[in-house]
């Protein structure tokens, strides 16, 4: 996670966008046979290479289906020729990012050291923004609170491999809003339904994480907090179509992540006030992961060679590979 | 290649977009450190599959990395719960569909009986459309012609193993527009350097498959002959930013294949009149061979089951696949 939250921390803080080109993501939603949608993520490195996440998110896959809501792949595109050079699970990649993403706004926009961490939602995602959380903030107590009662009670006994000297307490919407420093809402609250709370008290310098806003429609924050709230959107563009951006005037948006990584010392004084940062999920820090993996991967000799793309001997003779006429 | 033709042939008759999502392709495209475009094509079946086609376009690719032109993946996605359920070659499979589309674009458009065929650009989708059309009329001589002589020179013997009865003949693009009943154009003329010719005489039921126009800026057709033909793009929305369509005024351009296949008795007269396919490459085709392959790879029992996706045990927790605490 440290290496995670590292490398993701470096490409925010290089970013340029005339250099890395990332589309808005898109893709299809539906109602059936499920409710979901699956999205097609791109990133162009220019003289480099392209990497594409394809993301699923079924929100019925734990009970329907024993599947991690979330489901994906990632793979990576050689701009020399073209050829597809690596593709690798996007499942574990996207947990693992989606929390460094989360520490990364929580030490550039949270009080210094803030030791109270609620989770809003108990699934997949709030491990690690526990564990990410955890790596750079002295978190003492965490407090939690899922609808689904058995991924609450199951919360504790999942976070064991972290390996943390924290309380863990089953609490309520309320408690977490009013006692925590940190917040992270990491929910499937369904398009229309949100927001997940409303008119709640909360601390001067309450700084949320809103990670499960990435469908339009669907909202975890209330506006009154978000219009009170210095709110920084991880991909301005994609956050206003389905994040919590999508509920405000452009005008109350905040800076985006890399333009307050690159000026910290310009925004310091937000670590004191109310701060949302609007999670949507951005390909950058995909890439910087799939690189990190692929390091790794070099590293420690594991993967495997696969070959994919049909190339023959020939390269102007799509059947060269045949020995005897076709029909 | 008969079986390619019927599936595509089935699949653009029964289309209907509102059962079958398409959107226009999207992706990348530069000049370092090769001249080149990586697209994404993806298509939505409602109910059913997602699939995406990942295709890159590196025209110095067989001169100096003796890889095809055309490189490219395919992979579907179940719409239930958002998983991979396969990824496979797109190479072997664009050659074949691109040669099927032609082929039923031509048995729409083209005269009944032409037995005159002209290639121009002898690389690799000249040898699928060679054999595609040879399928469907009762072709007896094949013009050809390349800038690159030796792409040219190998031709015949590249096209030795589909076992046809044909007399090919290097020739000359004056020739090939006079003498042809049909032409296939699927060259890499640069951006910028098209048409392939202008102002040259042709029969008045010439049909062309203008196969290499897939680009913004790169053309084959001079506009002359687009204005006095009637040209039906695989896909409107697409040919027209990237197709020959983008040189024509929209009340000019005809309909599009799927129009013409459901409605073929309406479009008789056009057989003996001077005809194009903008053939663009229609996510469409690819779904449908993709389908095919499967089916294949099932009946044969070939592919391999690889896991790239990370699911465990426990859904709701990344990292249930550790032993000890992480850090």
């Amino acid at each position: 996670m440290d290496e995670s939250f590292d490398a993701i921390k470096k490409a925010v803080a290089s970013f340029n966008p005339q250099q890395t080109i990332i589309p808005i993501r898109s893709g299809f939603n539906y109602q059936s046979p499920s409710t979901g949608l699956i999205e097609f993520m791109p990133l162009y490195e220019k003289g480099e290479e392209v990497t594409l996440k394809v993301v699923g998110y079924h929100p019925d896959n734990p009970k329907d289906h024993n599947l991690p809501t979330i489901l994906s792949t990632i793979s990576m595109y050689d701009t020399q020729t073209g050829s597809m050079t690596g593709i690798m699970d996007g499942v574990f990649l996207t947990a693992l990012r989606t929390g460094a993403a989360s520490a990364l706004a929580s030490v550039l926009l949270a009080k210094p050291g803030s030791s109270n961490l609620g989770l809003i939602g108990c699934g997949a995602q709030s491990v690690t923004q526990l564990h990410a959380i955890s790596r750079v903030f002295p978190i003492a107590t965490v407090r939690i609170y899922d609808v689904d009662t058995e991924a609450m009670l199951s919360f504790k006994e999942r976070v064991d491999v972290l390996g943390l000297d924290v309380n863990i307490e089953i609490s309520n919407l309320e408690d977490i809003i009013s006692e925590s420093d940190i917040v992270c809402t990491c929910t499937s609250i369904a398009v229309g339904e949100g927001p997940l709370f409303t008119g709640m008290k909360s601390k001067e310098h309450l700084h949320i994480n809103a990670v499960g806003s990435d469908f339009p429609g669907k909202v975890e924050l209330p506006i009154e907090f978000l219009n009170n709230s210095f709110v920084c959107p991880d991909f301005l563009e994609q956050a206003v179509i389905e994040g919590e951006c999508q509920q405000m005037q452009r005008d109350k948006i905040g800076s985006d992540l890399a333009t307050v990584a690159q000026n910290a010392s310009d925004y310091e004084s937000k670590k004191y006030e109310r701060t949302v940062f609007d999670s949507t999920g951005w390909a950058l820090e995909d890439e910087a992961m799939m690189r990190l993996f692929v390091q790794y991967a070099e590293e420690l000799q594991i993967g495997e060679h696969i070959e994919i793309e049909a190339v023959n001997n020939d390269v102007k003779n799509p059947y060269s590979f045949l020995q005897k006429p076709v029909r």
